[in-house]
């Protein structure tokens, strides 16, 4: 046995005991004819002291040590005189008999320490040191227990983990596949999933009833800021239910979450409508740790002479609570703020209701005194708070508002990463017109099913027909969104049809499917959940990166083992393929 | 909510209650005036009862249902006249009140029962119908249960599952990569994981301590009958162990699982080393749920004037107790049986023991009775035994008499499918000579670490170099393997060498690993276990292709969903790749 403790483990009980511990040298000191040596590993930090008076020799060696050589050491556990509380195995130090250096270790690029000195860059060259640092690992052992927490859940409820194929077939809806060249069919290849879908649908039709999978998928985008090539899923896929049935059962899995990984006992869980959220918030994934919803005022304002409100479809506002006090340069930020090319508002307008009840707005020669109070009542604000309104046609004006109010909210501290509040968006449009390829495409995918109620507006106006879809926010952030499934042909041959498919098409990409709903499909529906995402709120991160243990660049590639890479012409061969790069 | 119960869960308990359930028609029959309906889900089978005097209408639309046509009912649970008492349900019936076809079906193209009468073929294109049966089904809630338990044991071992990634660098190293061309980075490829390997170690170097993965791995390799282009691996690494600890821990996994999933509690759990099990059994494999050992004898029967042993580097018996009662055809058949193309014997001695006590052999112009009385009384032969000898160059003669111990257990029944024979087969070859290419090949992997009391011999001896390498068997499938794996930058870097890769080669593939061995890399080792195959042991198959939900054919191809697949041009054009198929 190379160890008979961890560094993370010993106490006063263990006062006496011989022991045996490995690990790493995070740092040592000299204090009289004394060396301290902290050793780490991944459970803890226990202290070494040699002494030359005890054994000049190994008290030599010990001050050889450099930092994160790999050693291992016999000794005796011992009361410390100055003990440490804060540390688990802060009381105790182990008399060193024995040292061995099983590996020495260069100095690393960068320090191992919760605030580290590397940037991003090097970090991820040197990504396994990297996931030495604390914080780093803790999300890591945060994501294994989260993990963990789901599948026993989900267990509990009946759900079946099964696999399904990662070599599949690519499909021209959807995002771009990841392709795999197959040897033994020339010329043919496989792709990447970048969801199980139609296989958990199929898992339905053969009667397991409920499905779930921990899954990575794939998807060859181009890469922003939080997007990975391969990210991970928690698939689900339920049989003989309604909406309500899994929102029931999915709200039951982030509450339990919350309650065993975080302690938090979640409050509400509320659910809203697709069109209250754009009217309300201006976004399909509102941030509802804070209220300032929106007010449309059209009625107040408009043929009062103000060109740029008589003239705009919307004109609407938001109370930001307290922030009467902001200068003249908070309010040029704001504007500035609006006018960014990526949020292209072309101004902002403001009512201060000053302390002392009077009310001063940025529209003064258009609007009384009185005018501006009526505002102000319909939006519920009290003296010291500040009104911004936006005005113009109806979704980029909400969407331009929603920025606002983030952005209002980022400075005034009303996004604390300690406070949750999940939300379910519902009844999301079925379809979306596509200006660039002049086509319906599916707001969530081609397998969800329309509201029967609506049904018969499929024909005479598809862009008011709602579907059975629902996505999860918490925080502003979409964790996963799902649908009832279409589980009749001909429903299906219809969408596909409305989807611009010609019926061959349709046969040759998704036949099977289209086969088995004759077979005798259930109703069904289901949900993903991003993973990543969902244990980066966890955490408390921004980014989705820093959940992930070997992430990839923005430009996907793994600096760390430099990849991708060329292969050779033989391997190239084998496949039937050949590069050939555009000019 | 579409329905109240399961069809596998109401009683006597239940009398009297309202319930709606859901499912499909398993079968229907008619007797006198009523309509007796098996509906089937997941969880059983309820029985439903409809009655011409109660409501004609109702009864002969019951009448109308097909098999596996998806059914709603409303009804009142009611006492069973003739009780089934096999059946959970079987005590009770519902009462129909209402019926709903949720959606008909067409006749499936093979029987959906436990036995059908569908061809692999068939059973394959429409899998979704195939997975309705409850022996497939059952396959995969076993391979469910199974992950979970394994969760379960390795969490409270202190192992994290971590997620490494999919997309990752072809190595030329090992079998065939299937390859994903980059879009991003045009004329270079990402490989998929032939095994996590590198990464499990770099998270220990991270200071994991304990990583595990249930996951995916693939290997672009000419299937044999049962293999899979993917597969699934439960893979591990373990920081500051020595072989001991390794497996001794997951003897410990294997003896939960047999615990808990079958309710067996192993009996022993012996270790064998790699030369034994040669010299025993004839395989790095043995099936030791039955003895049948070899037993050497070339001192008994050389130099006696019969040439065929006396040119022999190895004589080779095994003991098949109680079997002098073959025939001469029986005989004729083993002797047929090693003289097949793929085990290539040149022929069969045999000594029959007979019941008598006297001895009678196919070589007996060579040898006297005292002088097969003498093997006999060697391979602890008893009256009524046949013992079986095969004579040749050793290597070729054990594998030769390896296939035949084992076709006589099957014959004489001693691999009974629940009878469970774990074993540890220990200290591998390091290395092994391959011809075809003129050096040598890692008989484990290039990372594994050569026995320290062997390193001496790695320049003068290779071959007689041992490894700390073991394999797990469990009835004479290897089941999965390991090794305590190099940490040492200079070990690495002469085990490359001797595989033949230049220092420029190796520091291409493999440059990350070594640079990371000198930023402190603790002592480490680890294993991968074949869950496929472990959950097709459980099961009691012979094939993994049945605990797999949607496998592949013979030739790579998943003939439901018709994959792989021709893709269009405009996509090869992105990824900067053209199909040139060979002529």
């Amino acid at each position: 046995m190379l160890r008979t403790h961890t560094c993370g483990e010993l106490s006063l009980a263990d006062l006496g005991k011989e022991v045996k511990l490995c690990g790493w040298v995070q740092k040592s000191r000299d204090l009289g004819g004394m060396t301290f040596v902290d050793m780490r590993d991944r459970f803890g930090i226990t202290q070494l002291t040699f002494n030359t008076d005890d054994d000049a020799a190994l008290r030599a060696s010990a001050r050889e040590l450099g930092r994160e050589y790999v050693i291992q050491v016999s000794g005796t556990v011992i009361e410390r005189a100055s003990k440490n509380l804060k540390m688990a195995t802060g009381e105790i130090e182990i008399k060193v008999s024995q040292l061995d250096v099983l590996n020495p270790a260069k100095l690393p690029p960068f320090l191992i320490e919760d605030e580290t000195d590397g940037g991003e860059d090097i970090r991820l060259k040197y990504r396994y040191l990297d996931l030495r640092r604390n914080p780093v690992r803790n999300n890591l052992i945060l994501r294994h227990k989260m993990a963990q927490e789901i599948r026993k859940y989900l267990d509990a409820e009946n759900f079946i983990e099964v696999e399904t194929p990662v070599l599949i077939k690519s499909t021209p809806e959807g995002a771009r596949d990841f392709v795999v060249p197959s040897r033994m069919n020339p010329g043919e290849f496989y792709a990447l999933p970048q969801s199980p879908q139609t296989f958990k649908q199929l898992l339905m039709i053969s009667g397991f009833d409920r499905y779930f999978q921990i899954v990575k998928c794939f998807r060859d985008e181009d890469l922003r800021a939080d997007r990975q090539p391969e990210f991970t899923q928690i698939d689900c896929e339920l049989t003989f239910v309604e909406q309500e049935d899994i929102l029931n059962i999915f709200e039951g899995l982030v509450r339990h979450l919350f309650k065993n990984i975080k302690g938090v006992v979640l409050n509400g869980f509320p659910r809203m409508d697709y069109a209250d959220a754009m009217r309300l918030y201006g976004s399909d994934k509102p941030d509802i740790r804070f209220d300032m919803k929106f007010i449309e005022i059209n009625e107040l304002v408009q043929e009062k002479g103000f060109s740029v409100f008589d003239k705009a479809e919307l004109v609407v506002a938001i109370n930001a609570q307290n922030c009467a006090v902001y200068t003249r340069k908070q309010l040029d930020e704001l504007t500035d703020f609006v006018k960014r090319p990526q949020i292209g508002a072309t101004g902002l307008v403001y009512i201060r209701y000053n302390v002392d009840g009077s009310l001063k707005s940025s529209v003064d020669k258009f609007y009384t005194e009185e005018q501006l109070k009526a505002i102000a009542d319909k939006a519920d604000a009290k003296p010291g708070d500040l009104i911004l309104i936006m005005a113009g046609a109806v979704d980029k004006t909400r969407k331009q508002l929603s920025e606002l109010r983030l952005e209002i909210a980022n400075r005034e501290g009303l996004r604390n990463k300690e406070t949750f509040a999940p939300l379910w968006v519902t009844d999301f449009p079925l379809l979306e017109w596509d200006e660039e390829s002049n086509r319906y495409h599916a707001m969530h995918h081609p397998f969800t099913a329309p509201k029967p109620e609506d049904m018969v507006k499929l024909d005479t106006e598809p862009l008011s027909v709602r579907a059975n879809a629902y996505d999860m926010v918490i925080n502003g952030s979409e964790v996963g969104g799902g649908s009832i499934r279409i589980f009749n042909q001909d429903v299906q041959a219809r969408m596909f049809d409305l989807l611009g498919f010609t019926p061959e098409e349709a046969r040759k990409q998704f036949g099977f499917l289209m086969d088995a709903f004759t077979y005798g499909a259930p109703p069904h529906g289901g949900i993903a959940l991003g993973f990543d995402r969902l244990v980066s709120i966890f955490a408390g991160l921004d980014s989705i990166r820093d959940v992930i243990a070997f992430p990839k660049n923005n430009a996907g590639r793994d600096v760390m083992i430099d990849s991708p890479s060329t292969i050779d012409e033989k391997q190239l061969t084998e496949l039937s393929i050949q590069v050939k790069k555009k000019d």
